[in-house]
């Protein structure tokens, strides 16, 4: 799909821009049986819905709920099925690690081990994320023959572990045997080629269990999701846009430059995301304005405060349109139910604004009402070659 | 899904009717927010689609504008992704040129060159089409060895060139270089058994350049698309229909003859067309009648023209009707919205009528209604299968 849609790109200088609400779906709250996006009171997305095409988009696949990678590769354009990027990978890219092509990254967990080395907790008490600082100092003066290691601390338990250098594999197996009482598992390669680097890893494991042992409950890691940074299609060359990211969370920002688009300095507050939006308008073809309060309020279960985060996002939807957009997208990369207080698997409303986008039955935008809409219910990564024809980029197939 | 199809398929006595019109979804004309479906009095189809499964269907992918030929391909249940067909070969069937199995088509146009051979006007300023007739027999003269060389003109600057000869590809480059300035490009092979044929074109190119010194502004040739037929699986085989196309204008009966229909002799009217239909009734199962003026008007940018058309295919509804078709399907082979004056992107609307159908919301014929039809958005080339299960024409899958 992305080859066909390179093969009928055509130059314009029409402007798109994409909003990405974290989490946007939910689900109806039982006492009401309306859910945060029927409860908000959102006049301008229902004004905006009332002018769009709307549908219903899914990420991954029926019934799978997407993590945050997935979701913003699909948005993306990229099926994330075909286009896997490694937790590892995604961790490090969500501290805005400069990881760079060769590079092996892992997820790290600090864990406690009894005294026969099985493990006791596999999170180390959620230990503080100052100790969690603390310790991994003393995970980076370890040294390992012929490579660069890197440990960066990311939250509580949890750190980014990074192997740099020539011809590493990133097929590694995980160490986390899911499970209490167990000891750690040796790293095992999971190709060939991969035979060095396992047993680099395993020297790290046993070099950082020697250093810890007085670090209770820290006192052992678990490593899981080796990858390496993948080889995705440029979006910027794939639909021939300039295109800039505008996300206050390192983790969006990191996905953008994946898929190499420029990645904007901005602030943390979405009223600043939209003023560099503002600020940068002539610059860029293609704008990724990343909203995370949605998102942020689901994963807490708090009803009331997603039903907010919408009420607030709607707020900014006039100043965006004086921008005059040629096509604007409204939608998300997962659903974030209050009531499941996580991602999920629902579909995802979704709505493109165009002087082109047709005749739309669709009045507010919810889950309900955009099940009707003529985008349909469709493959996130379909999306980009709808907002592509919409924006005049795309020329016909066939005679 | 042919194969899947093919293997399923049972006798019967059952008619289905498909009626195409060409271009017929639309947009809302911006001053009353109403698409043509939405502005035109459509009695019949409104009666029709009340009583039928409506949904929309898109002919290639998301966002991507079908030519007619991928439009048609898909209607009759080929994925038009899957089953390519060269310019070349198009441009040959719309003058219903009689190409055979490994006959190499391209599609040429008259051009202007400068004394340096540089291109100075890539349509040789849209010479009238008499012109292009008589400079097409200049070309005609040229002989090449071992292989016959066929010159048709098509219309204004444009015309149609076929090699015929035991062992020809078609895998060839095209020799415009899509710029003014530049001299046209040497054909390439893009296989290893093209050299050949590339050599025999740039031999005829560089004749041609000969007989049209003279001819300016039409002083030289470009040649792209280059093709020859594809194995498409029969349409009467694989569904097991006596099929019958009933088009007034060359191009779509050209491709109804590509999978294998039956092309009746017609008038160039539509009352022509459905007399056609109801004098070969008996002899075929399956009727493909194509209705060309809905594209023509939009095509035109001429928003009322388009309405008036698609009242006119009204007034033919009954007529069709009572012919008693046990499956009467109405749809396009893309839009064609005049606010664009082009084919354009958007879904097209589809109504399936048996007395199977099903029970169906949908009461008017257009884009808005039909999204919440009970067929879904769905791609076009799955359409067939559900016609063939409405005429009772399919066993089940598995005991």
């Amino acid at each position: 799909m992305l080859d066909l849609i390179r093969s009928l790109v055509v130059e314009n200088t029409t402007k798109i821009v994409l909003l990405s609400l974290d989490g946007l779906g939910g689900l109806p709250r039982p006492e009401t049986g309306r859910s945060e996006l029927e409860t908000a009171r959102l006049p301008n997305l229902s004004a905006l819905a009332t002018a769009s095409a709307c549908g219903l988009i899914r990420h991954v696949a029926p019934g799978i709920t997407p993590g945050s990678g997935p979701g913003h590769l699909g948005l993306f354009g990229y099926d994330p099925l075909a286009y896997q990027v490694g937790r590892g990978v995604l961790e490090a890219l969500g501290i805005e690690f400069d990881l760079r092509g060769g590079d092996v990254a892992a997820r790290g967990n600090f864990c406690t081990v009894d005294g026969a080395g099985l493990i006791t907790d596999r999170r180390a008490g959620r230990i503080a994320t100052d100790v969690c600082v603390r310790l991994t100092e003393r995970l980076r003066a370890i040294r390992l023959p012929g490579i660069e290691v890197m440990v960066e601390p990311v939250k509580e338990h949890r750190f980014v572990l990074v192997l740099r250098g020539a011809g590493l594999s990133g097929r590694l197996s995980e160490t986390d045997p899911q499970a209490l009482g167990k000891a750690p598992l040796p790293v095992r390669g999971l190709e060939p080629g991969a035979a060095r680097a396992a047993e680099l890893v395993n020297t790290f494991i046993a070099e950082a269990g020697r250093r810890l042992a007085d670090a209770a409950p820290a006192n052992m890691i678990l490593l899981r999701g080796f990858d390496q940074l993948p080889e995705l299609p440029r979006f910027p060359e794939v639909y021939g846009l300039r295109a800039a990211a505008i996300a206050a969370y390192p983790m969006y920002r990191g996905l953008a430059k994946l898929v190499g688009m420029d990645v904007l300095k901005t602030g943390g507050t979405y009223a600043e995301e939209i003023a560099t939006l503002r600020e940068h308008w002539q610059a860029y073809d293609f704008f990724f304005v990343h909203y995370k309060d949605t998102d942020k309020a689901g994963e807490d279960g708090d009803f009331d405060a997603k039903v907010q985060a919408l009420e607030r996002f709607d707020a900014f939807v006039p100043a965006i349109r004086e921008l005059g957009p040629d096509v604007l997208i409204v939608s998300g990369d997962h659903s974030t139910p209050s009531v499941l207080a996580a991602h999920g698997w629902q579909p995802v409303p979704a709505l493109v604004w165009s002087r082109y986008c047709g005749a739309d039955p669709v009045t507010a935008f919810t889950e309900r009402a955009c099940a009707a809409g003529t985008l349909g219910l469709i493959p996130a990564h379909h999306l980009m070659s709808i907002v592509m024809a919409n924006a005049l980029r795309l020329t016909k197939f066939g005679a």
